[in-house]
């Protein structure tokens, strides 16, 4: 399968691209190939596949259920509760909605992090985009528990008839609900097999406090003296930190990946430390988290809210300009899940959206298709979507739709009870 | 006309809509009715049409142009030098996109602040919502000035064939740029002509200084030693005040306009003090500010912004739940703007928009189209606009869009130069 997009707006100049198999084979003028799909992209700009870094995909199923609550009532009373009716069939038709809904909005791959993850897994593999899906560690702190939860994780559960695009990985829950010997030996899991671990860290106040209560630590300080402040590390939130632990991350290669929108509706915290993260060399990521808490999976109302924060509250209009925001939603991502894109760039992988520049959000055309992008548009401005090579949406229609969506309309009454 | 709207979902039941004229004549169920024209509710929801509450509606026309700058360098360097080349062809244009891109998401009145206020409600007219345009006051804050800018305003220029949809105001810009008399002036001309006074106040935190420094007197003190707060005076932005002036505010029944999306990304504060005004009766409402600064006019991206906002900087997040924020950006709008609109109840004008619930934003239905409007959906979700009792969208189509687009891409030539 081949296709050529031609003259399409690219970084704001114009150009043709070529997509051979999954990857861009090039990106220059006026470009000859008989490919299998040609694309006018005239009225259109391309921006690289967004790359969700943390979400709870089939949390769809919990989306405007138990708003305006704080956050360990809104888990222990809304969401712990139900998710005890949580069945195969549930996670894989959530995990279907998350998937229509990132590639309705640009996204081509994302991390994930929710139960029965194989079903997860299936789902995603099937709609076309990326997913990194994580066996889950909950031990409740009991490091004889943790033995029993960590002798069921076998790597072989990870294998299966999975396209390339589907990855592995090992997510201890958080470090209020997962013992130390659990998360060490997490990372001697993930790092004997290649893959990433994913966890809560540095989310609240009350996380922090409590960790300074219970352990003598601050949660980064906590993590590092277990020894697994590593580069295959993905942390989300990091909002209750200090320069030292900023520099331990750095030193250490850990990623971080920022959730404005959860962060600021579970009033989790709003200074992200992105400027003093960045100065130091650490990788941030993009994130929306599930849409329990945020309340959709679309990365560009994301990057508005992450760069329009960073301003905000340090009073600084200099602040994540929207180019730096699409590197941290599209470049810092892929570089954290080990996927060779966030570039529209020959010898990339093909994951890409297009976007119509005739609409409101990009008129007038002004050189300035980024800004426009982040400041002025969102998720339903994407107008077709490429991953892999192969095209998932063309002028916003997705095969299936209307199907995914009514079985999670049926679905929902046997998750939901409470 | 007569419009009959059957089985939608208004406030989470189900119930037909009944417009005749510019109407609602009736919301109840099972409404038997030979109607003009008749809209399948079964997968919609309507809301109120939203009350934009601060815009400069043209200049959509500066768009994504000098973004990332402090407020006064983008004003002295990007803005004020291009509006020397404002034509009332640009006017009418930059009027009419904005129209366009605020019917789409789901807007149907506005309170405008811009140059050649009878081009912008020409273009409003046509395009079929409700607008206040007033007559824009700068003296350079000097008196004499001053006097030659009010004789050359007339009450008669307001006058012309219009529809009821179009109101007229005066709008003395800003503290900074118009004296204590051009105020007193423009507050005594719109009390004898039962019109609004909007002006921008305690914008930013140079503002507040500088008052302090010219005045003796920080901005909202200083407009009460005119002795011109009144319930007409509706003002932009509010963010630098202390508990007194809260009150002098709500004494005197002025409005107050916030716009979270401008004062981020100007980084002109984030600590709107929502709560504290609503607790002393003070009516707030919601806008946008112009596309320069926003940078679009997405009432449901505004409201979103708004919520989380309060939420995250005062860590509860309980603060400003769906349902308020709805009230804010429809009912308080339209109460600040004199327009019997706001709520979808039989006698109220036919102001309102459906979205359409087939959608990953209204999936699952579960009894909270209101959280999913605010936290999922943006802009692009509303389906169908009727305004005045008609149809100005239905299907998200909008007659003459594509000339309005390419209008203003050939427009913005003639405009920007610097």
């Amino acid at each position: 399968m081949s296709i050529l997009i031609k003259n399409i707006l690219v970084n704001n100049k114009r150009t043709d691209i070529l997509i051979a198999d999954n990857k861009i084979t090039s990106v220059s003028h006026n470009i000859t190939y008989n490919a299998d799909k040609v694309i006018d992209g005239t009225y259109k700009a391309a921006f690289p596949g967004l790359v969700n870094g943390h979400t709870h995909a089939a949390m769809t199923f919990f989306r405007g259920y138990g708003d305006d609550l704080p956050l360990e009532e809104w888990l222990t009373t809304k969401i712990w509760p139900n998710e005890r009716n949580l069945t195969d069939e549930i996670v894989y038709w959530g995990t279907k909605l998350a998937c229509l809904e990132m590639i309705k909005t640009g996204t081509t791959a994302f991390n994930d992090m929710y139960f029965r993850f194989k079903e997860a897994a299936r789902a995603t593999d099937e709609m076309g985009i990326r997913g990194v899906f994580p066996q889950l560690m909950f031990d409740n702190l009991d490091p004889e528990q943790g033995k029993k939860v960590q002798s069921r994780i076998k790597y072989q559960d990870f294998e299966g008839d999975y396209s390339s695009r589907i990855q592995f990985a090992i997510a201890p829950h958080a470090i209020y609900t997962v013992s130390g010997s659990s998360y060490k030996w997490a990372m001697d899991f993930a790092t004997e097999h290649g893959i990433i671990v994913h966890t809560h860290l540095a989310e609240t106040q009350t996380e922090y406090q409590n960790a300074i209560k219970n352990f003598g630590l601050s949660p980064i300080r906590y993590l590092n003296s277990l020894g697994i402040l590593k580069p295959n590390l993905v942390i989300a939130h990091c909002l209750w930190l200090d320069d030292d632990e900023i520099k331990m991350l750095a030193d250490n290669g850990v990623k971080v990946v920022h959730n404005p929108n959860s962060n600021l509706k579970l009033a989790s915290g709003h200074r992200f430390l992105y400027n003093e993260m960045k100065e130091k060399g650490v990788c941030i990521g993009l994130g929306t988290d599930g849409c329990s808490s945020s309340n959709n999976l679309d990365m560009i109302e994301a990057m508005k809210m992450m760069s329009l924060l960073q301003k905000g509250w340090r009073l600084d209009p200099t602040a994540l300009p929207a180019n730096d925001v699409i590197k941290v939603a599209t470049k810092n991502g892929a570089e954290m899940l080990n996927i060779n894109a966030g570039e529209i760039k020959e010898g990339m992988l093909a994951d890409m959206f297009l976007v119509d520049l005739n609409t409101p959000a990009f008129t007038p055309l002004n050189n300035n298709t980024e800004s426009n992008l982040v400041y002025a548009a969102n998720g339903n401005n994407v107008d077709t979507v490429i991953c892999d090579g192969k095209i998932l949406m063309e002028n916003k229609k997705i095969d299936g739709e209307t199907e995914i969506i009514q079985k999670v309309n049926e679905l929902v009454n046997i998750l939901i009870k409470h």
